[in-house]
């Protein structure tokens, strides 16, 4: 496989070395920062660089666009404009709708790994760094079921697991799950040390709770004021509901209603069970389920959508057309007892099709 | 020598290992619950269970009560009640002023160590738990300086650094760096949850900035609540300073303030350095200060306290009585060529007492 990489970083270079050490793809790097080539090369991150994008795609059959979110649609929309018509363009940027325009395209679907943020720089990138990690993937109605396929299974590859979710959906879910706590990690690093200040000459021993709830504040500041702004509209309605949540507990604390208290921080760990228990199925049993589609676009991200929406994780789809091109099998491989009937159950009910088990 | 353990959980119960196995300590163990007995004895964390507070007291050296802060004053009352006029008094609290009325008794000194909390109950007691925890410790001005040594020795010999800070001080600075975490991590466990939950049918992968951030939600219902309650005056200007911040943040996002952003962001990451980097003078050069003290109560806490505010550790602390019992001299050991240095002079520019290097 023909791999291109545009923004040869932690992500971009991580991308370049799995998919060099577990697909044996020839990788080819653009990155704008002239000084990022030789580090990309002594690395192994890429095969070789490229002077121009167009260079850099040549042939591709698949690329990633690893570069910061503040200047990521630019680049995507410069990256399809130069890429082949058959070629699959992707991303990895944290928020999802600043890609939309470009989601018009059919060869373009959006991506984001929950990996890595602390360190940047390809110094830091590794084959790694994808294992187990869930791996965003935003296709729409446009996107190609063949090179939807394509892009599914190279991020297998890589070692994480994609999981498809509407644009939309995407960064409300981020806004709540990772930028809402970099803004509180944020805003404590900063009481925190502020309140120690007055406290006394020396600053005070952070204890272990103030030490994990701030591990991200002021992470990777390159890149993270975009990120913010770029999800704004996500991101207030997250922050007016913790708001809404602190005053809720200071007038509790304020009256002294032990009750309300108590009954806030049951609450609380219910919620934090939830939330780690959530996508754990490692272990069962895999199951192959074979769908008959019409070979209409879309209908691979309709699958790969309602499959997503309802936690079944896809761990290997298959794309076989029919001969006559007019209708198609998609084999899809998904892990468990419960989830293979609830994929069943869905495909057939929710899109209407009709769904052998092998 | 002889301690006594109040209250035989994982605090308690570490306190007991941790002596019996460094300080050779004979161990008397008494907790309410009858259950906690068998356990206690067969864990090694006591050498015995007394029946009553008296019996559990009986010619105790120093005592530790290590009970929930839901109950913690009367409990300290009622152990100094019984406590022989020899016997340090101390306690674990995670709030100290709760206990500042048996501060008027010279055998009390209340106690904090940063340590333990996710687990509960004598069954995960183990006697490394302090090793290296920062320990806290009230004294006042009525504190026996005498007793203060005494403490101060079994703390170090616990493997903890005692510090000395102003109950008030101690309540404000825990308000900042674990209560409110505690607080921001149950308000972010529950908006995650709630959010996630109206995104979908199924609960999201949490990222790993989420798990970092809610790891205390919920944690330890049994004490919490009183926690966050007791020291509910420094709590609740805590949690209106974070509420301000977040709202600084809201309005910068919401009129797309790039540059206030990115600085607020910058500001954050040199608040958890300054956090993370408070502290640490590990390999240092100890130093012995002597120091002449006129015999009167209070002395000893006026200087562990003024060292404690200037953020000099003292790693131990030898007291010894001239004849006439008129004069005293206290020899301190500090780690570290600055922290001697800022020693000496705070000894003797604030204090006006004479300090010679050994």
């Amino acid at each position: 496989v023909k791999l291109t990489v545009v923004g040869i970083g932690l992500i971009g270079g991580s991308i370049g070395l799995a998919a060099a050490a577990r697909a044996g793809a020839e990788v080819t790097g653009f990155d704008p920062a002239p000084e990022v080539a030789g580090a990309a090369l002594a690395r192994g991150a890429v095969t070789r660089m490229a002077e121009t994008l167009a260079e850099a795609l040549d042939q591709a059959d698949a690329a990633f666009v690893a570069v910061p979110v503040g200047v990521l649609a630019p680049v995507v929309d410069a990256v399809l404009a130069a890429a082949p018509s058959t070629c699959v363009v992707s991303d990895v940027g944290s928020t999802k709708r600043i890609v939309a325009a470009a989601a018009e395209d059919q060869r373009f679907v959006g991506g984001h790994p929950l990996a890595g943020a602390e360190t940047a720089g390809v110094a830091h990138a590794r084959a790694e760094l994808f294992d187990g990690a869930t791996w965003y993937l935003t296709p729409t109605s446009n996107t190609s079921g063949v090179l939807y396929e394509r892009l599914h299974r190279l991020i297998v590859t890589l070692g994480a697991q994609p999981t498809a979710i509407d644009a939309e959906a995407h960064d409300r879910l981020l806004a709540s799950s990772s930028h809402l706590p970099h803004v509180l990690a944020n805003v404590l690093a900063s009481h925190a040390a502020d309140a120690l200040r007055t406290l006394s000459e020396r600053p005070a021993a952070a204890g272990p709770s103030l030490r994990d709830a701030t591990r991200v504040a002021g992470a990777n500041a390159a890149i993270w004021p975009d990120i913010y702004l770029a999800n704004a509209d996500a991101l207030l309605p997250a922050v007016d509901d913790a708001v809404a949540r602190l005053q809720a507990v200071r007038a509790a604390l304020h009256s002294g209603d032990r009750d309300t208290i108590a009954a806030w921080h049951d609450q609380a760990r219910r919620d934090r069970d939830a939330l780690l228990g959530a996508g754990f199925s490692g272990g069962a049993v895999l199951h192959e389920l074979r769908v008959s589609v019409p070979n209409r676009p879309g209908v691979i991200a309709d699958i790969a959508l309602a499959l997503g929406r309802a936690g079944v994780n896809i761990v290997d789809l298959s794309l076989a057309p029919s001969a006559d091109d007019r209708q198609g099998v998609v084999a899809l491989w998904v892990r468990g007892d419960a989830e293979a009937d609830r994929a069943q159950a869905l495909l057939a009910a929710t899109l209407d099709l009709p769904v052998a088990r092998a």
